[in-house]
Formats: structure tokens, sequence, C-alpha cells
């Protein structure tokens, strides 16, 4: 069977409260997972490609939960069972909606991939590969597998995606910069967030940004800007997108559904229009469920959004 | 002892999970139960009235369930423990607060209803007989149990209500049609949606469809239109409420509350204008609490209603 | 890929609460699934064998919920997605730790399993085909896929493994005894209770029980005991084993567990004796952990099932 | 419709922790309500007798929990809501099981029962009067209100059942056997544990300590010994009884509800094996079931307890 | 170690249900514990100040539990362990918000608080003494003690800081005035509610109340608004503030977290203006998460709350 | 104030899921914190102890958590935050009660401990100094820390007790040896199972371990065999202890209470006999109670627990 989309990268063990508040209130907590690469197979599955994902857990019983749940959610996998133990994050919220992200991922399983890890055969044969911004940053060898994945990719005409996902736990803007900017000119179609863009280029408005990024090399470039919807510049035109109003229970996931409905449309033929449709209902979909990838839509879900607010019976 | 109101259709177990989304994810359930009658009798015995419920349950726990807490609620009951098993439905509540009601209630012992189960000393002695279009749809006995019910009212001056409550589940407009428009003749005060007026009557505003399903027979209509408000026509006047501004916890419920605060007053002799008011904050007190009928209200709740967002101390 | 184990029969949604108690008394329960075998073919999935299971379940959430556990364990699975809804089960502990599993599968999806269902190839190619006393009691349709099924096995030297699994609820025990004879023939594996093996067969003890079963056809028949372990012949030879000395939390399970294990070891070319110590274990195992499935081990848990009581740091 | 037993006496809310352990480590509460006499009347009623309890509860909702719970066990009630609060207890379980329950019930609506809340028609109708030691050591208003139950019971040919149901944090042993000698010479069938028995009575073993006991007036003496079973003169006769072996889920409730094995038997005519029998079963039935009554069985539970430890299905 | 705020009054144990809806619901409950002397203590020592509370509790679970929550927050403590019980209160949310706190208080440890209880030596040597118009309502001893406590810190040049905290379940507005107006001549530092101020002075708008109130005595005198933000006068000069603009998760505890704010930033010497803007903020911060107490912010928390409604990682 | 005993080591975040079973069912987890030392300087200060606890914490929410549980505990902390992130170890119960602990400390903060952690001034003035074998197999710098605090103690005649607490995870038991016999050498007292005695010494029987042991340096040796108590030789005598009889709930934290039992008589002042029973008593109490430390007894608890199983109201 043949794979429309191929990703990388660290999926860790996540730790949610069950209620707001610092952990210092001992909350009980929900045991998930999640990372950008995982969200974004699943979310793409779930609209209708066959995906796959490659990277480490350790040999415990995170990693068999990482591996189990992929299982269940139909994404493929090739991943090293790694001696290091899987990596850790706990979410929790603050007053007044704040989500704060933090992580025990320092010398994890995930943190080891390295190029010999990238199966050429797989990418070749796949219609994308998608890399976000943070598995350069977790260590020189991660960082070399995205750079081995992105040229098989290229030299066999394979799409080539690029979340930016700028992590400030991980690494400092300029390095970020360094590393970053070299991928954006190899990648076909770009996600960032306005401020992610303002990181690589010179430029203010959000549709200045995209035109900008796209003259890097990316023909489709989307500025996602929350609330305010997005921008987005494919094949030189303009295309300005409202978000959907809904009531935010967990923002975190919307990139990642974004970035999955943009993907599973441009796999199955759709114009950009359409896409970006898919994109933004999705990413509304997801944060009105709480979870970084649970709220990730099926196309029978994004039919019934429209309906949302009803009782059906 | 006389009974105030007599009313007779399904109850069943009533499985919600306790955290919004799908089934799919394993959820922790709630169990309880609900139905429309029951829900009503429950509202109505809250609010002061003496009532009465037909119907049946299976011979298991769910049925021991249903008994125990109508009797807990005050609710006499009439009721057959029969062979066949107690009903059930999942209530669950999807990406951006839609609610989804699915039943197992195919050969249940509550679709068993039959005219035989309907005492005629009960209603002949009843102020108001309150029926709903669900029972129709359950089967040819439930029906002819409905129609036996309503002759012996109308027989005995009894006061026949009836809420439309069509459930697409059940059946299809065009059965619906046929089955609810001799009912609709022969009730006094009639409940009904915008959608299910239309279903009945060819009308376009609210305002026309009250006027129209009054000129069939029912001297008192209340078209009932969520957040904007009820419309109604009573002997012959038109009443337009706003409703009340509340945030919505749980919209199941809200038209049997309604129907609940409207009959009460009725029976207590109240004019139109206070029914109206009685039954618009009875729902929207009852969609602020989450439950079929656990948030119904009693008049004392009502009262305290007023000051809703304060603190008492 | 080849299978080694085909199973077919219905799984259902398992409603269990969270603690003993009536239902009445209006528990949490956890939304779960069961089924005799999806339970063997996950357990014996994990104690390495490729298994396969056909059925129904509905086009619904518990339906949704069962395929996605299913591709979670990783058992293949062909499944018609049926009009009908998927049964359901509650299962709760009353006093002093009695165990009741109620049924609503009466018209379920999973009872309209059909010969039409069974996937010749797929049987063909397998090691052992396994099937239950429960699957013929659900109707005429599923009892015929079950002859189907031990037929097609039969004329292709695949191993037919039969659990008696007799259920009151759903027969007599003299309708069971008739449609259950002929499959007992036909089987080359057989599974029972004390209990069930008197429902077949004039014996008195174990030992005798197990004697007159192995001639009416199995090679290979195990009486199961409980806590008072397992009396069994196979090849003519007889063996006694005494049961693992564990606190039982769960006691449903057990027999899958045992017939897994058995199987499984059948499949890898272990001698009976071995056979039956993994079986035993698997039973002991299972037991000790809430779920119908949930506790059936791995080899590896199996293993360090040896230090129980220890603590590992 | 007459009633069958009258019982008066003072009805608490009910904290307990979900889990063992103390108040300080902040555990979550379940909320329910006890007291010895409403216990009793629950058993008594769920055992097939017309119960009827007098008290009284204060105008809050731990009252309306009260009341409303009481309604769905169909124990009737003549009940005077009082301005005083009512009161409330915590059941903790401590290291090794020992439970702990605390008292806030010093000027509760409960301690102001009085000779007035005593509805001599009731009482004069009853078959039996049930009395325990623990309202005299309320107040004198409630020993008032003891005592004027118990003459009118004895007026009127009523058997008087007495519970001496001794508390520690209400009174001392002397205060205690000086206000519970008078009643015990008014009793004809008498409850007590042997370390209840040994403050009223010089006497060593539990068979001694009954005959004296009876010598004194009642006809019927129950000294209980919790897992060493129970040893009774009825009618000058001895009669010794083992316990029935269970796991203790918790022991609160135990002797309610083999006093309400005990009279249901007397009322339904049974003789005083079968009553011991029936309060021994009892017993031993609701200390598998957590909760003060909730474990209380009915006539069918009982009859199913014979089969322990079994799954059914 | 010196102190900078020294409190007295009662801390009560605090049953809250985990759910929205009354207690008759039966919810399960959370165990904490509450008191306006207690916040402004946790508060302020969360916001930089050495606080001290002088107080009694039962000597039971309850007082055991409040003791170990004092000594987490780094509250030093003086507090006599009464014969007599903890007090409890309950804060249950009905429908549409509206928050209630009842009160199992009367003859409770806390309200035993009496003159000899008052440490002369603490308060001469603290910065700021703090107390509300609660103490005074439950008795003479405790009024006395308040009064003990405001004459030695008035002689000894210590600031007085009053709430008035009115509560209408203690006293009835006339009471209250003629025991709160002497003391709050003695005041400083003034905190009250629009409704609170006009009990006390015969004035309509806010600004007038404040100006009113700031002529019998205190130098500064915060009127709160709730929603509507606050009033002040602080040395003659009028100071109005808007309320920050969140989602109000649990009402109660925003009174005490504004003192808190605004008297940390007294003692550290801040101007009104900055002490209004702390207090404000604090307040906001406090009801956005559920507790009475645990919602109050330390220095970092407000800071990071400018940032509300973004993800931190 | 002077300390009686200074300890330091590493504390970590604790996960615990609410139910047995792996993670990989993705359980609710609790949150709390353990480690051997902090677990003894709580259980020591329950019992009457001023106990010290030297280590480090990351600068997160964990970290908070772990300060604010001792400072709520009693127990005097230098603790010094540092920017690598606090550790966190889960436990797990799996199939017939094997408990389970696995580490996420590599790079911990609590592994950077240090020599110049060690306040002098603190142990010098201490009665006891208590190191345990974990510190050591943390990295060199803690095992440095260890033997500078180990000779400021011997310097200053401060009583040393170690507790051998070999962990498999952190080191193979060569290396162990190597390491900790020097320890030993300067200990006074000594706790070892019967493994990790055998570790070390070349013996068979506790006994023998025991007297062996105590030839290298420590005049009291306590070798603990769980169910089967404990062997000790004190001053050259010999002590056989049996164990209580109880339910195990969570073994971990059993030998921490029985060192804490153990070195409180010991600063008390109490004979070897009687520190031998508080010991054993308060290890059997630990055990019937979940959590690594939250089972620890006070002075009351253990005198109480003589009444175990009782009924107390």
């Amino acid at each position: 069977m043949t794979i429309d989309l191929v990703t990388l990268g660290e999926a860790m063990g996540l730790l949610t409260p069950t209620e707001p508040g610092p952990l210092l209130r001992r909350p009980l907590l929900r045991l998930g997972f999640g990372g950008a690469e995982t969200n974004l197979a699943i979310g793409a599955a779930r609209l209708g490609l066959r995906t796959h994902w490659i990277g480490r857990v350790g040999d415990d019983e995170i990693g068999d939960l990482i591996l189990r749940e992929l299982r269940a959610e139909g994404v493929a996998v090739s991943c090293v069972r790694d001696t290091a133990p899987t990596g850790l994050m706990f979410k929790t919220v603050g007053a007044a909606g704040q989500v704060r992200v933090t992580y025990l991922r320092s010398a994890s399983a995930g943190s080891r991939l390295c190029p010999g890890d990238v199966d050429e055969t797989l990418i070749r044969e796949a219609k994308v590969l998608h890399v976000t911004g943070i598995t350069p940053a977790l260590g020189a060898d991660p960082a070399a597998a995205v750079t081995a994945a992105v040229e098989i990719a290229r030299a066999n005409r394979v799409v080539v995606s690029l979340d930016l996902n700028y992590r400030s736990a991980l690494w400092d803007p300029r390095t970020a910069k360094a590393a970053l900017g070299p991928l954006v000119k190899q990648a076909d179609v770009l996600f960032a967030t306005h401020d992610e863009a303002q990181l690589l280029v010179n430029a203010d408005t959000p549709a200045d940004c995209a035109r900008v990024l796209s003259s890097l090399g990316p023909r489709q470039v989307m500025v996602k800007l929350g609330a305010a919807g997005s921008v987005s510049v494919v094949d030189g035109e303009l295309y300005r997108r409202d978000a959907e109003t809904v009531t935010v229970v967990d923002p975190v996931g919307a990139g990642d559904a974004f970035a999955a409905g943009y993907l599973s449309d441009l796999v199955h033929g759709a114009d950009a229009r359409a896409g970006l449709s898919t994109a933004t209902r999705a990413g509304a979909f997801a944060v009105t469920v709480s979870g970084d990838w649970e709220g990730l839509p099926t196309r029978a879900e994004l039919h019934a959004f429209e309906r949302r607010g009803d009782v059906v019976r």
C-alpha cells in the first residue's frame, strides 16, 4: 500500500490536569501523548490520507502507549525503541485560560532521531513529506534527519511541507532563524503564525510576510492569525479567510489541524480556496475539544460541524 | 388524592458522558433516565401539581432506577414491568456544543405501551392530560394508547395538552404529519417548535404558524423559538415573549420545562401572560443545569433565579 | 501476511460501573467492549499470534469504538457496518462479589452475522479457526455462519477450536445441547467448564467429562474448574493442573485468557503440558485485572507474573 | 394504608471520603445521609414492611436530600422542618480499616425532636415501634419523645423494639445505663452488642447477658457478636448462630440490617430461627456494600446472596 | 522574624460540590477550608508579606487540615485547639451561576475567639492589623477580641485595616451597623462593597459613599463594584478604576484578593494608584480559579496574567 | 531552634495511576512526590522530631509542590532551585499487586546535589544525620555530598544513620558495593533488607548478615524481612521481631517508615526493644495507606492502630 504523507519528529507522553490550575494544587492528571508531527499524521489520516510517522520512543510504557494509539488511529509507523526514555510534557491551564506546556525531553528517546532512521523508499513513494521546525531544535542528529528527509523528497519531486512551529523553550530566535532559513527555501508548502513569519522575514503585515516568504521558495504559504483567520499566498495569489466563531476549549493542536486540513485537500487535488476552507474549519473544530489531537475532525465531523449548537435526535 | 395532570409515554435509561466528545474516546458515563413525559411530570410536580405517569419499563435495574427516581420526585406511577428490557439512550456533546441523542429503544418495554394500560378513572378525574408526538411514533399499540387516553379526556372535559416533539430517528415528516394531525385537532393546548409547526401547517412566520395551528382546534398554541423566545396564540390573542439571557449548559429538557411551567400555571388558574412568563423562565432555568429533568425548577428556585450571578451568604 | 487464527462472533459495547453495587444507585459507568471471540483474538495477539476477527457492528459510535480498539490491539478485522445498532451489555458486581452480565443484544448488528460474511480464503490459510457456543444461540443466520466456517476449516485441515460458552440468557440447556453437539464432533480442540461439559455428556467427574467429550471427536479437551484448576485429555492422556493462587479482581475473561494461552502455544508448536501451563497462568493473570480483555497478558507479562507481589525499581 | 413499623430518631447528612485516609488529605467526599432509625426503616421497607419515620430535619438542602431519599425508598415520613440546621457526620476509614464516625449534631434540627412530634394514631395502629438508645442521648426533649412513643405503644399492645446503640460521643456509660435501663424493661424485642449488653447487666458470656437482659422484660433478646455471630434468647430458649463469611467493605449499618431482618420476619409471622437467619444474612449482605443503608438487601437480593462469588449471565 | 500583617477571625471547613447543582443531587464534594481572614493572610503571603493569623479551630481533622494548609502557605499561626468542633460551610452553585454559602458555625471553635487569644506583642510589632466585620457578628467574645486587637494596634500606631464583610446569615443590618460603626472610625484602611457602604452611611453613588466613609475616619476607603470596578478615596483624592475583563469561574474570594493586593502594596510602600492596580488585578485573577483562596496570585502570576489567553511553550 | 535529624537526597514528582494496570490503559494519575530521604524526614517529623532536608529541585511547578508539602509537614528545608527540571517517577501496580517504579531522573535537579549544598552548622548541631544508598548512585557530586555530610557528622559525634536502599535502575551490584562499603563503616545505625545485606556481606541468614554488618562498624543494624519481620543486632545483642498482620495497600514507604520509627525513638532515648517495636508498627501502618509517605503515622495514630478494624463513634 502506498503512503500519501510521511512525517518525522518526536512524540512524547502528555500529562494534562483534569481541571485548570497549577500542578502545585495536586490535580488528577490525564495521560495521553502529543507531538506536532504525530498530531498532523493523525489529523491527515482522519481526513482520508494514508499517513506514516518516523520516530523514536523509549522501551517503556509511555512508548507502548504512543504506538498503541497511532495503531488505533491508522497511522503507519517506523519507530526505533530506544534505550533512552520517552519524553514527557505537562500542559497546564492557568488563570484566565493561559496554557503552559513544559517539557522533560532532554536526552529523550525522541531526540535521538538520526538520518539512519529515515527510510528513503518510504519518502520516495509518498506524495507529501511534512516536517516541522521543532525537530531541528532537538539536536544535531534530528536536524540532520530532517535535512536528509527533505533532500530525498526534493530529489524525488515529493511535495515538501514545513510548519515553522517555533518553540522558545528549545532555542532562541537567532539560532532558529539560522536553522530554519534553509529549510524554508526547500519547502513547497509553508505554515507559520504571524510571529513565526516575522522571525524569518523582515515584513510587517501578514500579507507582506506571506509574500516575502513565498518569494524565498514555497509556492504555498499560509500565515495563521488565530481568531483573526489567515492570510495565504498560493501560486502568487493572495487569500484572506476569517476564522470560524467557536468557544475555545483547548487551543493546542489548532495549527496541526489547519495543516492536516490543507494537506489532505492538497493530496486530494482540491484548489487553494477549498483547501483553506478545510484547514480553517478543521482548526476551529479542533479547539472546541480538549486534547492535542483528540479533537481533530473526520470528514463526516467537519460536515456535521455546520450544524453546531443544534440538538440532533 | 386526586391528580392534577396525567401523562403517558416511554421513559428510558440515559447515558451521558461526563465530558464532551464522542463515545469512541471511552469517557466515563453517568447513568440517569429521561423521557419527554416523565420530564414533564417531574417538572409539573416541582411546580406544585400532583402528577401521574403511565408507562412500561423492563423488569431490570434500569426499570428499578426509573421507578425509584419518580418516587423520589413525588410523581405517582402506573407502570407495567414488562419482560422486554427498558430502552436506553446516549446523549453526547460533540465539537462546539452539538448535542446528539441516540436510542436503543426498538423492542423496548416502553414501546409496548397499549390501550389496556390506560386507566380511565385516573384520566377522568384529572385536570390535564398531557401527551407527546413521540408515543404515536413508537408503534401501533402506543399510538392506540394515546388515542384512547385523549378520547377519555375529551369525553370528560379534561384539558388535552399536546407537545409535538417530532423525532426524526423514529419516523419521517410525512408519516408524522399524518399521525399528528388528528391529535392536534383534539388538543386544547399545543406546544411546538417552529420546525415542528411547519411540519404540520403551511405557514411561514411563527405568528402565522401559531394562528393556523390554533385554527385547527387548540385554543392555546405556543410556538417555541429557542434563544428568540416564543410566539403564542391564546384565545385568539397573540403573545410575543423574549427568552431569558442565560449560558446554556444542556439544551435538552428546555421544551419540557416550558410545558411544565405553562401547564402548572394553567391548573393554578393563572392567565396566559403569567403562564408564558413561568414557562419561559422555567425553560431558561432548565438549560443552565445538566440533565434532562434535573434542572427543572421549583417555584422557590424560579423565584431565586431573578438574582442569578449573585453570591448569597 | 498470513493469519494464525481466525474467529467470528459478536462484539458489544460493555458498560461497567466504576464501583460495586446495582445500577439503581446511579454509578458512573466505564464504556468498553467485549465478546468472547474478540477477547480471544486480543489475547492470542498479545501472546504472539496474528489474529483476525469476523463480525458485524452498527454504524454508530459503539461500533467505531470496537473497531478502533481492535486496531489498537493489532487484531485484523472483516466487519460489516450494519444498519442495526451495536449491542450492549452491563456488567455489575453485587454484594459479596457476585458478577451479573445483562444484555441488550436482541436485533443487534452482531446478531445479523451470516454465512455470506465468512471469508473462505481467510480461514483456508489460517492455522486455527476458533468459534464459541454463543454465536449459534444468536439466531439461525449466525448459527449458519459458524457451520459454514467450521466446514471450510475442516475441508482445509485447519484446526477447529470450540469454546462451549453456554449463556443461559440466550437459550435453554436442551436447545443448546442440540445445537452444540454437532459442533463438538467437528472440533479438534474443546474448552468447557464442568457445568458446560455436563450439559453435553452424561458424566460425573471432570476427568470423566473430558474423556467422554474427547471420545466424541476432539483430540484436545480442556475442562476448566475455576479455583480448582483444570482437567484435560490431550491425545488420550489425562492432565490435571492446579490453578495459580491470586486475588480475583474481575472473574470475567478468565476462560478467554485460558483458551488464548492454550491456542497460542498450540500454534507455536508447544506440547500439551506447556500449553496448559500457559493457559493456566494466562487465566490467573487475567482475573487480577479489571476488564473482560484488558487483563490478558503478553508473553513478557506472563514472565514477570512469577514475581508477583514484589516492588521493582 | 396501615403501617407495619414506626420509628423515630435523628437522621443526618453523612460525608464519606471516596478513599481511605484522614480528612487532612483533602479527599473527595460523597454526600449521603444516615441515622440508625432511618437505616432501619429503609431496611425493613426493602424486606417488605410498610414503615414510617418520625423526625426533624433543617429547612436546608441536606434536609431536602434526606426527605427525597426516604421518599425514593418508600418510607413514609412525619417530619418537622426545623429552623436549626440538619446535623452532619463524617465517616472516615483509617489505617488498616478502622472506621471513625464524628458528628456535628449539637443544636441540630434532629435533636429538637419532642413529644409533640409523636403521632399517637400512627403508633397505635402499627405492629412494631422501634426506638434506639441514641435518641435519649440527644437531650431531654428527644428522651421524652421516646418515652411518650413507648408508652403509646405499650398502651396499645404494639410490639416495642429497642436497639441499645450506645454512642460514646454522646454520653458516658453511667448516664446511658440510667436512661436505657427503664427502656429495656418496656421493650419486647431488644438488640445489643456484647459491649452494650455488659453496659447494662452484670454478666459475662453473651448467653448470660442475653438471659439476664431477657429476665428484665424483653421476651426476645439478640446479643450480636460481629464475626462471631449472635446469641439470642427468644421466649426463654437460647439460639446460637454463626455469622456468614464475607469480606467486609463497610461495617457500618450491620446492626441496623440485623434488626431490619429480624423485625420484618417478626411482622410476617416467622419463627425465631427464621428471623435470626434473615437477620444474620441481612447483616452479612449489608457489610459487603459501602454506605450505611445502601447495602440493605431486598428479599430477592437475600435470596441471590446464596450464590455469591458466581458470574451470572 | 517580624510580621508584616496580623489578622484574626474564624476559619472553617469548606465543602464544595465538584459540579454545579444543589446538594440534593448528591454530588461529590471537595473538602477545603476558608474564612475571610485566612484568605487575606494567604493572599498577602503570596504577594510577599509575612502574615500571621490568630484564631481557634477544633481538635479534629478539619482543624488539622486548616493548620496544615496555613503552614503550607507560609502563614504563621497562633491557634487554640478548642474542644468545640471546627465550623463548616457549604458553597453550592445554582442555576445560572448563583453561588450560595451556608454555614454550620453556631457553637463552633472559631466563634469562641476571645480577647485572651489576642497576642499584644505580635500586633504591636506588625505593620498592619486586618479585621473584618464577620468576627464581631460571631458573638460577644469574638467582638471583644476584635476591639482589643484594634486598640492595641492604635495604641502602637499599627495601621488598622477593616473589611466590612457584611453577612446576612449572621446578623441583621441594624445590629451590624451599630457594631461596625465604631470600628470604621478606628480604621485607617476600609474595604466595602457598595451595598455594605450603604449599610453604614446615607449616601447614594459609590463616590459619595467613599467620601462619607472617609470623613468618619479612614484615610483610605475602597468601594468595590464587582464588574464595574471600584471607586476609592485615598488621602482625600478620588480614584476610579475599571475591572479587568475575565470569565468568572468562582466569584468567592474576590474581595479578599482585592484587600490582599492593596495591603501588600501598602506595606511595600507603593502609592494608591499602584495599590489599586494590584488590588484590581488580584481580584480579577482570583475569580478565574475555583476556590476561596486557591486562586490568589503570587507576584509572578500577576505578572504573567497580562498574557492571559496565550499558549506558552 | 535546633534540629534533631538532618537528611539529604533527591525528591521527585511521583505519578501514580488511580487504579491498577499499565500506563498503556491511559489511567488518571495522581500527582505527588517522593524520595527516600524526604519520606524519612516527614515520618520522623510526624513522630515528633525536628527534621531538616537538604536537596535540590527544579524551578518548576513540581519543585513548588515538593517545597509546599514539606512546609505543610513541618520539615525544614535547605533547597537550591536548580535550572535543571525536577525529576519524575511513575509508580504502577501490575497484575497481582506487582509494584513497578520507573524514573525520569537523569540530568534532574536533584542529581546535581553537591558538597557545597551541605550546611556544616546544621549537621554539627543535629543529633542524627540520615543518608541513603540512593544518593551516591546519582553521580559523583551527590556521592561527594554524602561523604562530606558523613564526615561532618562523625567529626562532631553526630549519629550517622544509613539506609542501604539499593536501586537496580541506578547501578549494578558491584558498583554499589564498592560505593556503599565505606559508608557502612562510618555508620552508627544501618538499615538493610536481606537482599541488600547480602549485597555487601557474605552471609546467609538474616541474623548472620546483621552480625557481620555490625562487625564492620555500625553498632545498630536492622535487617528487614517484609512479612517475616526483622532481625537486628544492637550493641551486640540479637533481636527478632515478627511483623504486624495487615492487608498491604501500598508496599512502598514501609522501609522509610521503619527507619523513621527507629530513629525517632533513638532520639527520644528509648531502648532497642522499644525502638524496634515503634519501627515495626510504623512500617505496618504505612503499608495500609496508599502513597509513599502519606501513610506515615503520628504517635497518636500508632496508638490508635492497636484498635484496627473497630468502628469508633
